[in-house]
């Protein structure tokens, strides 16, 4: 499929508002895989699929999580972080993406995790930061993109942790492993 | 041992000023066992031990955690974490301490954890608004003490998780597994 025909695809599956966004991360992710030499491609495939399952049927998504093996404590977490690993699940299935740091841009894509690729990074912080976004302090996670993509990716996962403790909601361990990955590591990709 | 024979021992192993904390926290973890129906004596001697090694050789704590097989992540996280697991084995080695949730209390009293005991919760809460404590915000967690423990716990936790993010600090997985049990629990003991 050519992105017209995956932009075409997706439109089927959830509302415009959603589309404008899922364009604005593309374009986002593609100017940050030019920027850190990953493949702008895959970028913008990760991007276009990466909110694929968001308007699905919840029930269907915790059936999928049980069938697919996927990691249970999922289920004791909000519905809205399942869409990403099932994202993931249908962008093979039904898309035929094969390429696994693609998938795995789409499954961490919510949550983040240690040791994310750049592909990884770059979704997460494009799906954040894409120019449709308007929370307070999205302004300031822009800016930081002229530190590095390391920094920009801790500043969104920080922001993000932040932003579930002010409203006293659970925080899924990958965030916080993420975080931890990047406090402690020294180098700046 | 007696409580003098005890905060005696103890002051042979920090300075003053730690000894004048441990008196704070002395006094607030038994006020809130009196509030939450724990026993007062296991309190008090969960406090007057809960820094004892606060100021031991730090090479001495590493190989402890070493020896005595405890978590090995412990050794990836900052040293300030050593002192609270090698203080449980401490107080049970060389001053007899056999109550496991006493052990518990001071183990956990830096990283919570999850499904915590009211003595672990007490000692946590009680090592962070001590009298003697200033930092900014503290007043704030001292109102929640009025809330209920699993209020003043959680506002407690979601203080010190928030400040070690304020720092670009990592987070010991622990605390956010003691910080999600609280935000997705319904009862309030």
């Amino acid at each position: 499929m050519n992105r017209d025909d995956l932009i075409n695809a997706i439109r089927t599956r959830m509302p415009e508002k959603r589309v404008v966004h899922t364009l604005g991360v593309m374009e986002t992710a593609i100017r940050l895989a030019k920027v850190y030499g990953v493949s702008e491609q895959d970028a913008e495939l990760a991007a276009i699929l990466h909110d694929v399952v968001k308007f699905a049927d919840r029930e269907w998504m915790k059936q999928t999580i049980v069938e697919q093996q996927m990691d249970p404590i999922l289920l004791n977490f909000h519905h809205e972080l399942w869409h990403a690993p099932v994202g993931a699940y249908v962008a093979q299935q039904e898309f035929g993406v094969s390429n696994q740091d693609v998938l795995n841009a789409i499954c961490y894509h919510t949550t983040g995790r240690a040791n994310m690729t750049k592909l990884e990074k770059i979704l997460y912080c494009a799906d954040m930061i894409e120019p449709n976004r308007k929370f307070p302090g999205v302004d300031d996670l822009r800016q930081q993109d002229e530190q590095g993509l390391n920094e920009l990716m801790k500043a969104c996962v920080q922001r993000s942790i932040q932003f579930l403790m002010q409203k006293n909601q659970p925080v899924y361990p990958d965030s916080i492993h993420c975080y931890n990955d990047l406090v402690t590591r020294k180098e700046n990709d």
